[in-house]
């Protein structure tokens, strides 16, 4: 038990990254007592079938007494109700961080409720999958991928410490930066890309000309890599659109505009123009690949018919 | 040797596709003879080396010479011109079929040219990875994939049955549309997505605020999915925009309607039509899981770090 980071840790929230975290906790073995928070009567005990943590309630308020950490993973337009149902009971000394996609929005929302003696550190861990629940949570969830920091300038280093100390244990790697370029980073690399895959679905849902069931059929052609990102959590995302709105509307007007050049290019003709851009793609997908982001396998290594059988 | 099909089969074009076909053909034993052509004498050498076929050439017109079956598959642009070299040189009675994305251009392209004593039959198999070139195909690429035929109304039955035989030993499932539907249903399918790849690659690629080294770095948050398909081999694809423009700009313009809709809602902070939408979306890649089109594990089914070491 020599692990042990924290005597108590409370999460609030235990979706895909609040039962992955909670189960990093026990398999590490980084806290005496993990509590577990979530409005849902009905989540809370499916959590307690999966023995994700030693406690378990449904008050917010009451899963922060005595805790050391909390850690604070709902959707972003909820950040500012949990913050103000828990500052009353927040222990002196706490840390309190969360997991949200957007960070000056949590940040408006959360810090004003904060007390002076507790440390409020945001943060966001770029990890996920397109499921959702406490069922669709695992170990491991974590390792190799980045977890972004945007604390406020008053924050206590020894506090911080600790924090980048606990997702380092879950394999993390850390970085700082501030909470506007927090928001226009994930605005072009999973806020831009999340709306365009809705959007691209929704657009194939509604033709007349073209079934649905065409569309399903054929799919394999391009169209379900769209849909992966289009099957994530629609309350979360939502929430994301409605509180990352500047840095959204900006990347998409960016997109737009491109994409109203390449519209041009293909009615005109413009073969070296389209060869260009398409040429140009191709070399970030190799950056992606040499960062060790993505697999090089063809189809991302999807199993071939030979292999499911 | 009772499952040969043709005595000579001739591959025109030996990237992706062709070099896919070839390995089936030779690891079922569909041909007695496989004549490559192509018109680069380094991707030649390089499927002689692959041992892709029996023999090998140059030159259209000489490999077509004797061919039973006759599989071009090249750019959709470079169509018109193979058609007319091969034409005078098609033995009387021969099957000639294509493997194209778009269907109308091709035909337009080819039919003008071929003599009246041969099958033309256009065909284009959904299978493809975004790897190009002749290391790029495998055995099995056709599998459990449909292979669209879009048959010109005087098709002989009896051709169209051999040549249905022949993708149903590749493992295809076969559909029939005409020329204009399945250019439509490719469209959204595979084009679109395509394009939007990579369109939003490019976007990204051109910000200044976020640098690129920050988008490669955070981009397994939704990005790199979109990579993949913009990693395609840029000449097939300039040629799919030239030769489906107008199903094509048909799908584009209500994509940008979509967008738009979706990006005033965004504005306007209208939670419900977003909610909306982003809970559509979901039926259709629970769909598409269930169809078998595509992998119901997160992620695709990449491997995790876990997995990788």
């Amino acid at each position: 038990m020599s692990d042990i980071l924290f005597d108590r840790i409370t999460l609030i929230g235990i979706g895909l990254i609040g039962s992955s975290i909670a189960r990093d906790i026990k398999e590490l073995g980084l806290a005496r007592e993990v509590m577990i928070s979530t409005r849902s009567a009905e989540t809370l005990q499916r959590a307690q079938e999966l023995e994700l943590g030693t406690a378990y309630t449904v008050s917010a308020a009451e899963a922060v007494k005595d805790a050391d950490l909390v850690i604070v993973s709902v959707p972003v337009g909820a950040s500012g109700s949990v913050a103000e149902q828990i500052a009353p009971y927040l222990k002196p000394g706490a840390i309190v961080t969360d997991v949200g996609s957007t960070k000056a929005s949590v940040i408006a929302q959360m810090a004003p409720y904060m007390p002076d003696n507790v440390h409020f550190i945001p943060g966001h861990p770029l990890a996920g999958t397109e499921k959702s629940g406490p069922d669709a949570g695992f170990t491991g969830l974590f390792r190799d991928r980045w977890c972004i920091f945007t604390p406020l300038p008053e924050t206590d280093e020894v506090a911080l410490g600790k924090l980048r100390g606990f997702w380092e244990k879950l394999g993390s790697r850390i970085d700082e930066m501030d909470p506007e370029h927090h928001d226009k980073v994930l605005a072009i690399v999973s806020h831009l890309p999340h709306i365009i895959a809705y959007n691209i679905v929704g657009t194939a849902d509604d033709l007349g000309t073209v079934t649905e069931s065409e569309v399903i059929k054929y799919s394999a052609s391009g169209f379900r890599d769209f849909t992966r990102l289009a099957a994530s959590d629609p309350t979360m995302w939502r929430d994301v659109c409605l509180h990352n709105k500047d840095a959204i509307l900006e990347m998409l007007a960016r997109f737009s505009e491109d994409l109203a050049y390449l519209q041009r290019a293909i009615r005109w003709g413009e073969g070296d123009k389209l060869f260009e851009l398409f040429s140009r793609t191709r070399t970030i997908r190799r950056s992606i690949v040499q960062a060790g982001q993505d697999v090089d396998t063809p189809n991302f290594g999807r199993p071939t018919p030979d292999q499911k059988k």
